[in-house]
């Protein structure tokens, strides 16, 4: 791998981290930010979420009463050709909502980032994410 | 989208059908042959399974006492950079064991393509695919 591939590496595993950190922080404006306008989420189950639903979902969260998120990530590995790339990493996320038991997941997740005006943006995402003990 | 672009998405597509139509076969030889060598699978609930234990899996299914296996695959959206290509396509699988009842799962996979010596083949797939009425 030459340096400008490494390079592009580290911005999408830099990208993960601020995608972790945002969470954590409730910080909305941020997560939209991270994600391409035409963003697709797939989760075992339902159908494909948009940029629209995920910001009805994450405003939904925000504020007051807000969930306190905690986690890591892990990835695994980025591969890179041109303005396309893709990652797999490693979840574990805890979900607790205020006076509540955390609800956890663990699992992998697939992404694919595009580069949009020179900054890689989440363009597709694939969330295999499960309770703890799940098989 | 150029042609060469069109071309490579057709190829993608061509490939998905084949893919269906070797499971469905239970060709297991043509399935390994789409196979990058590594290849990853990520499904939910599991560590992820590389070429050999999906062969092993493939061969165990194959032959005498084979489940009948039919479904569906229709591509969402292709796009292609390089060497690099990802593909969504929903899905609908029934699994049928001889004298059982099928098993039935849909949803969605997201996969990673690889051109190999000008050959694509899969490199990295997330499947998430559920029963029928999961949510």
């Amino acid at each position: 791998m030459n340096h400008a591939a490494d390079d592009e590496g580290r911005q999408i595993r830099a990208f993960v981290a601020r995608w972790m950190d945002a969470s954590k922080a409730g910080d909305v404006e941020t997560l939209l930010d991270l994600l391409a306008d035409d963003v697709v989420f797939l989760i075992p189950g339902r159908e494909p979420m948009r940029k629209p639903e995920f910001e009805r979902q994450a405003r939904a969260q925000a504020g007051a009463g807000a969930p306190q998120i905690d986690g890591t990530a892990e990835v695994q590995e980025v591969q890179v050709a041109g303005d396309l790339a893709f990652a797999w990493t490693r979840l574990a996320v805890a979900v607790t909502p205020p006076g509540g038991a955390p609800i956890e997941r663990r699992g992998y997740t697939l992404s694919v980032f595009r580069k949009v005006q020179g900054v890689w943006r989440l363009a597709r995402d694939a969330n295999l994410l499960v309770p703890p003990g799940t098989n």
